[in-house]
């Protein structure tokens, strides 16, 4: 009734933003991600016992607050009725190798790793041991955190029936296909953000009006990034890497009340990249932001060092790190507790 | 041959943000905006005299860059050929109270103030003495420059016709309709931009895949805030006039390369001014941002201490002042030289 499951943060760069069914967290449109290195990662233990009355969460050593236990137990709640166990709580230690919450996609290897742990201790093994059925059911916690199941580049389906059964994600390419991929991550605020992201989709779908003409432009990019995953060709693919994210803080700020996740040195860094980009006569880094400020720069090895030095003239970058690409869902040996 | 007028700068509240003809300024869409006091002005004479060989023009006190000499010049080449003078040039000596290109609307007071001074010098009365026309002409110097034409609140209709001969200000109501009405200005960045309004827009119009859809947006949003004018409702225009700029500025994000005019401090001020209406209760106040970072806030008279004092918490503000509604274009008694 005890396991424990290892789960990585995934990168988008065609992003997720916006449901079509909410409580089912099925999206209005596919999403392209990496998955990043151990650096950024969630170990999680599930002990599910009869003696307990409810979910206990310990989250980075400490106690959660009510909303976060809330949605965990939410989580839980799909597996104890997957597995008919409705009355079985658990015990759960999580902990993040990164600040939660700061916009480094804790979520999505947190409910990965929740999702691979919990089914693994009731004895859901068709969950536990299919990707694709996990990758389903961590959707229902996080939305990303269906990408985070897979190592490599995944691409989250959308689908189109209604009861999401067509959602789940699947590998578009394994980790070693493309070793030499890099994410140089500027982390410009590690304080937790004003607006959860969920909360922040849902205005946009609901008043920016022109959140129906981005929808359009995803599935062109979407294509093109496809294509360039496959033929393992940065170039191609990084301007509308850049594009995509522009477009998705572009309808957060037609949103109303507007939502602005960027900040004056997210904005610094975006010049900065299309600097390094022109002075080299072709894109060889790509910036990418999630639902906060911290910028992702997605460039190869060989360019790593350049990408750094020219952070170096941003002033605000409170910390930068470099992440290849990593694993999917994995179960360690050893337990949190 | 010598004449001297006055214009003022106007803020726009729906905005002018893209063009279906470039050579001669025409508007994708109608725009609306009040035309501010007499601190935002432009002072310019013009005398053309049979001697000289080329336009000059003295800037502040100080010689212009070439391109502005140029624009300048291009201007007063319309003049030239309505008035049948090819060959006849101009010295120009124009005076701004504000920062030049700093976001705060120097081109469309400048030109206003150009256009009613070189059409009175050369002797088109036509033009110096019909309202109408002389915002057609002043629209070829700088688009928004043919809505400080008039004073109170002015709309430029885009029109239809190939020749731009339908594509004029009118003014919406006089400046003493609305005596009550204030633009707080806070100034948060009064260096040179790094890009010019024009290429900016034409840049958002090639690349920007959701411009279309903003247009559409815009034709509802010019009905509320014409009716909210018309009936001195500062209450149903404010939500609106915050959206329209968000609007703006998330189709530049969305443009290729991604233009960013909001700063750090601007999106501060974006929240302080929804916190102010969210303590009220009802909206007192209204953001909106031109093609730079200064923040122009509107409200009424029994707000702006309001205001004032909430700007006070928000770090990098360099300067506030605060504008009344003013006057259109006038000749003033004394020249500049």
């Amino acid at each position: 009734m005890k396991a424990t499951a290892i789960a990585n943060a995934n990168i988008a760069i065609i992003k997720y933003w916006g449901r079509r069914d909410e409580a089912l967290r099925i999206p209005t449109n596919n999403s392209i991600s990496f998955t990043m290195d151990d650096q950024l990662q969630s170990v999680t233990t599930v002990e599910f016992s009869e003696k307990l009355r409810h979910d206990t969460l310990q989250l980075n050593g400490r106690q959660p607050k009510p909303k976060q236990l809330a949605r965990v137990s939410h989580f839980l709640d799909f597996v104890r009725t997957k597995a008919k166990k409705k009355k079985l709580f658990a015990k759960i230690v999580s902990k993040n190798s990164f600040p939660t919450a700061a916009g480094l996609a804790s979520s999505a290897s947190g409910f990965a790793a929740l999702a691979a742990a919990s089914t693994l201790a009731i004895g859901l093994r068709s969950f536990s041991e299919n990707k694709k059925n996990l990758s389903m059911l961590a959707r229902l916690g996080s939305g990303s955190a269906s990408r985070s199941v897979f190592g490599g580049a995944a691409e989250w389906r959308a689908g189109v029936k209604k009861d999401g059964s067509d959602c789940y994600s699947v590998q578009l390419s394994a980790p070693e296909k493309w070793k030499d991929l890099r994410n140089v991550i500027a982390i410009t605020n590690s304080k937790e953000k004003r607006i959860s992201s969920t909360d922040a989709m849902t205005r946009t779908v609901r008043t920016s009006e022109m959140f129906k003409c981005r929808l359009e432009s995803v599935e062109r990019r979407l294509r093109i990034v496809r294509k360039a995953i496959y033929d393992r060709d940065f170039e191609s693919m990084a301007k509308t890497i850049m594009q995509e994210s522009d477009s998705m803080h572009a309808v957060m700020l037609d949103s109303w009340p507007p939502i602005a996740y960027l900040n004056g040195i997210s904005l610094e860094i975006i010049h900065k990249v299309i600097e390094i980009n022109d002075s080299y006569g072709r894109p060889v880094a790509a910036y990418t932001f999630d639902a906060g400020p911290n910028a992702h720069i997605y460039t190869t090895k060989k360019y790593e060092r350049a990408v750094r030095k020219a952070l170096d003239d941003v002033d605000g970058i409170e910390r930068v790190m470099v992440c290849g690409i990593g694993d999917g869902v994995r179960y360690p040996k050893k337990d949190l507790f």
